[in-house]
């Protein structure tokens, strides 16, 4: 079986629906193809309209209710990106990873927030899931959401 | 009329003129052009030298003032990405926006802000200003300015 | 002498050491190269495994000291491009630089300390070290890292 064709029967597998993609907030679009990358807007942690986690991590918010938000982000991400791409199958490896984390000043484990969303690239990409990473703190997202992150996707032509 | 030969006369057409583009604060270029991408560097809302806004939004800083500032910095990203080209007409699309909003801890409105920019992108390049956008809050940023952005245009060859 | 062949001398005329590339601290990769681009991951300012500067610039870390942190980050950058390219020869040129430093509230120079990174940059790419660059405050960083620096460089074919 073709990695061209594996995604959308893994997601199944693993018994991951993806979420319909959440449209923008403001005056842009969820994703821009260009060549063969598809960058993705920042995408909150929302699921079906609400946010999973909303607040300071480290104060209000605890690390697993966080890792469930970045998630949740990130299957936005696969989301808008399967949406612009035509099929989640299009997806070819997953190139860069941006995670923000509302966190409290002396909170200071914003990976092991972000590996919510990173495991789970893995989980469903394999090898081609692994992924460039950068994660770090905000004192302040819109929606006050926990988490928001954005990803460049490689397409298959 | 080609889009190509469009952005100049567009430009005039909405009274817009492009600002000198701001000399870097440090040891770094304006933009950067790889292939068919420019890349800019995170502007400002300089405007003749002088910041539109200064503060944290939701403390000091209206939110209006806040979309004045973010206006300001995407004519500064599009004025280097210009001046880096040759022209602003050989800007094609707009690819991706990273917007940063100093913000008080209990500002959400990020978005409504970084629209400023937004707005005037989609005003100016109309289909092909349409762009994937993160917009996030941070309590501190260069000069004490209420917003920072940093843009990736396509050009054309 | 070649661009090409001179980053590895120029290294070793400048008495610079790359660091081995650190492991990252969670579950992704040190970067991914995508076409002729390496996308690293935000990297700290370890040095042996031991971070360089720990707290926020203007409260407990002076600039100085962040300066030697962007220094050492943007070393891990290079190092964990040419670990994955085979050879720091095959950089060939320094796209884009994003620097998050860990910030009191009311400090604002950013940019005075990104540029320990950039200048190292100059110093052994020259020209070709030349990057746009966006530099940002933040209330927090894993490990309460002082600075995270992640890169984009241009790879010879």
């Amino acid at each position: 079986m073709s990695q061209i064709q594996r995604t959308g029967e893994r997601l199944m597998a693993l018994g991951i629906e993806l979420p319909e993609p959440p449209k923008p907030v403001a005056s842009y679009v969820p994703s821009v193809i260009i060549g063969n990358l598809c960058f993705t807007s920042g995408q909150l942690p929302l699921k079906d309209g609400v946010l999973v986690a909303q607040g300071a991590v480290g104060d209000t918010v605890s690390v697993e209710d966080a890792v469930a938000a970045a998630r949740q982000s990130i299957l936005n991400c696969i989301s808008v990106a399967a949406a612009a791409a035509g099929s989640v199958d299009r997806i070819k490896r997953v190139v860069k990873v941006l995670g923000f984390v509302q966190s409290d000043d002396t909170f200071h484990q914003q990976p092991q927030v972000i590996n919510g969303a990173s495991d789970l690239l893995q989980e469903i990409f394999g090898d081609m899931g692994r992924h460039a990473r950068s994660a770090v703190g905000t004192n302040a997202l819109p929606l006050d959401a926990a988490v928001e992150i954005e990803c460049i996707f490689e397409l298959t032509e």
